[in-house]
């Protein structure tokens, strides 16, 4: 067993109360593609914590997930607009550009990674002619891939100027619980109470193995989404394996639970940190994300210490936390980033 | 727990040996996007197994393996010959089209779900202008919808006319270890020694919670493939536990345990119902699934005792068995049949 | 210049009409993209001749015409209702799959080319369950490409079908001239007034240098199709030379006059050979097309003589009128015929 | 009819050569989808003038060159470098992802729109994961939509980038003739003599009705591009009428004689401005298009004036010379802004 990495939320493993459930639906038989118990049971467990009566789909990754519900809200002429920060754009490989047979991403210059109201409304209007895809389809990611959080009255902000544009509003929340821990608010109120139309909740980067969960809350918009699914390879034979990890994280609060430890790493690495002048946050801590300025040869003389990370935007570090992070390794990383500076200076 | 069901071999849970090592693998911190150890280790296993230095990639199920290998294998505007009973023209809902952008399927009649040389050498000579899709890749599944084995002879004439045509040849190994169980042979035997340049490998069917391996026996052929795996939505972040299982499947031989199992739950019962005269068997039994011609209401009967099944062209009843096969129930199945019948005959 | 063939009715030139507006239109400026006062008057030229207010389209030819309406009528996971003789099928090279990104044709076998209500009812039933692409449109060629003239009772009937099916109606209308000339009916007899959603009427064939008209009767069907026609490749910049070829056949009564022209060259035909027993028609004369049943040797020999000709399933021989036929020369290819057939008898 | 303007060169007509060869091409029977005589002349007309054993392919437009070129060249999980001002980005709605199922434009900010060596390699070596898509193709527009021309040896050096890094060459050649004329250089020295791959040879914008060039230098490259165009809806069946107006360019050299009139027109333009500092021009004047920066006022008098164009990026002024360009009305909105200047100025 290797020594924890904070490279990636993705370098953890599955969370007990994942586990479990797993392991309890691996109980004989169960019928095949969704029409089994425990589909049903955390299809349930997703509209009692959303309040709604909202359609949901369980996809195998944050890529599909994502792209599958953009395809569904616009055709191939339209475009999305977005980030220049956001997953869809810098990292999943033309992705959506792919399940949409060419939609176009229009992407706004955005330097914390927000996207602002004020932005899409520019995009919005930069072009009405045939010659240049039609904007349908607004996505913000929750909390950004530079680990913001969007206020409550931002999405309404942002919600607002979609109405007035004739557009769809997406959440990318591959860490939405995050968000939810840090707003200290209900998973409605940043979603279908603030305007958003599709959300996909991440499971993979909270504590399970595969597994993201896509959210309608307009049920109209998921019309033949089952198929859409299906066709796109999409459609687990084996439901119950996607489905039961999350009727374990729902009902045993977990969800929320593992995101509130990761968000707390991240704030206790920030905290450690505060006290160095050679060392800068990029963003405000508010999620599971530490985003570190810092010398190159800090960040060489960290990685000869033994730390994997990726390099950010403008030559910053990326730490992110998951439920797994050991705070005694938090401290460890903590103290190697100062040894490094202290290193550097001499 | 419901009683046991084989309607489909996704009725099965996870085999102990898949199970025990994702449990392994779930200790610690694992590098992403498959650069982790238990990724190399499955990818060297399958090398072994096949004999040869093989490209290996892990995707998350059936559909996507496909319909990923034939995309790689042509483009929009060629086609791609398989047997009407195939399972990426009755039950992938077009995805084999969608992933490839449009690439046709030329549906050759066939009888008992099998391909022959004289049915491809038709449809490839069939049309030669370019106002149809030009045929350049073949597929055949191995066992077949219909659970015959081609012997190691049908697939090296097969691989004959793909020569002479130029045509790649792939197959969807949905259930390939059931058919390397009932041919006695070698893995490599019935793939690249008889000419197959791509074989989609089932873990689903087999034991697994997701997955599925394709391998690429003509390297070349694979070039890029793990771009368009990622834009397609089927690169897990979590690698490890798409590799894990099959770690634990090909060191433990489970992979062809299981499907011995399952292989021999479906000549019980159709030892079984040898005897009774009113029930006949579709196709020889080769794999694990029975296909039985019964009366409409032998089979109305049957299901109001409480037995689920597909029904398959022309009237007849599946019957899939997997690696939990309980021979106990496989007999009261056998049992619930014959006394169907006889109650049919009163 | 060479003598005049009927293997095609593409192998036609432009006639005076057409060619005399698209001279008209070669005068000074005009605005680019369909702005033009050509496209207008051709549009309302459209409305008046189907007296309805449609919306209008024109594009390059009919396999982008066929696709992109039915591209526009359904997703990448839904499936098309058509004969096994549609051109769609038989001779677009893939063309509605790469258009729709992935629909399937479902395809009804066809003795004669027409397809029924019976078919789409089979057809529609066949599979409701998400593993097989879902139902949306169906698709009818008037006349059909074996020279068949639906009446207005069978589309009407049709029409009923869809409706109960919630299936949209297309028209692959390339010879549609044909059928009105035949039917000697009014033109929304055959389409709006029938249950017809979406009609591509054909120019290339009846006089045109290049260029079909897309026609929503349905106008909240066109939404945004200007768009899926620039993406697509299909918006002709200069749009005054696809669109004044109509004005020219509109007014004129071209149109109609071309149809009349090339169906009377079909029947002289049909006529010249009635009496001989060794040449059968295979199906009833309607339209502009002549296809015969002769022995190989007969048609090796009239090929010998001189005549290009395809042959069609079954080994029959299709023979095709366009507006400029001349029946000097049809009646060379008549004598040629019964020739052929004298020589063979000896 | 109206008077000219020179908002767009798709605004002029057809010009006589071009007019003549389709009028001679309009006599009797041709053979369908390019198996006719003036097909096989123009494809020889290009490879005598561009000395090389090319292949040739006629197809609809600019949108669809480029498109289904560049979809030839890479596969959906792939990139294309291009220029921000390049048309694939901002005037051909998602086209060329749409042809190439998705494949992403990595666009380079360029002040003048013109690519250079340097924003290749950055952009080439931005992202080399394989959450990205892959570079292959670099494309750029000779001239550009600024008007500039890109030099032999600024060819050359960007053939050298994308040879190092195993990039294929495309040349949006949209108004190639143009740079021929600039440059006084053989067609060769700019495209295959280059490094260029593949060239969208423009036939619209320099007189033709409709039809753009399609020349593959490497043979290889274009295996079964025939089959791509059908299927994408760019097979004209009549094809002649595409293939006859560039016999009669490049027989007549108008090809080059229309593109030396639109140029000189344009200098013309320029000339006549180079005494007003209120009016500047944006790009320095090498092909048949002026740029020009004035205050939005003196445009919106030009505008009432009756003018017609389209505003540039900045608030510049397009103005686009073709064959036709008139010079007496040239002069006349050489006058005319000079007007709208003074009348400003009171």
């Amino acid at each position: 067993m290797n020594e924890q990495q904070f490279a990636s939320d993705n370098y953890a493993g599955v969370c007990p109360e994942a586990w479990e459930a797993m392991q309890k639906a691996n109980q004989g038989s169960a019928v095949a593609y969704g029409d089994d118990e425990w589909t049903a049971l955390a299809s349930d467990g997703f509209r009692r914590l959303f309040n709604i009566d909202c359609e949901v789909f369980f996809v195998f990754n944050g890529t599909a997930a994502n792209s599958l519900a953009l395809a569904s809200l616009c055709q191939s002429y339209h475009s999305v607009i977005c980030s220049a920060a956001a997953h869809i754009e810098t990292d999943e490989c033309g992705a959506p550009e792919f399940f949409s047979n060419g939609s176009k991403l229009l992407v706004a210059p955005a330097v914390d990674g927000k996207l602002t109201p004020e932005a899409i409304r520019t995009l919005a209007l930069s072009r009405t002619d045939i010659h240049f895809p039609k904007p349908r389809v607004v996505t913000i990611t929750q909390p950004t891939e530079t680990g913001l959080v969007y206020s409550i009255d931002e999405i309404k902000a942002i919600s607002a100027v979609c109405k007035e544009f004739n557009l769809k509003l997406h959440m990318d929340g591959a860490r939405f619980a995050h968000a939810c821990e840090f707003l200290a608010c209900e998973p409605a109120d940043i979603s279908w109470k603030a305007g958003v139309d599709v959300l996909c909740f991440g499971g993979t980067k909270n504590g399970m193995a595969v597994g993201e969960a896509v959210l309608f809350f307009d049920k109209a918009l998921a019309e033949d989404f089952d198929y859409r699914c299906k066709q796109a390879g999409q459609l687990a034979s084996k439901m119950r394996f996607l489905a039961a990890p999350w009727v374990g994280m729902l009902e045993s609060g977990a969800w929320l639970k593992n995101a509130q430890h990761a968000n707390r790493a991240a704030r206790f690495l920030a905290e450690q940190l505060s006290t160095i002048a050679e060392v800068k946050l990029m963003f405000p801590v508010q999620a599971n994300g530490v985003f570190l300025q810092a010398e190159t040869s800090v960040l060489d003389n960290l990685r000869a210490k033994g730390w994997r990370f990726y390099t950010f935007i403008g030559g910053g570090a990326r730490f992110m936390f998951a439920w797994d992070a050991d705070l005694a390794r938090v401290q460890q990383l903590a103290d190697d980033i100062k040894a490094a500076v202290s290193e550097q200076a001499v």
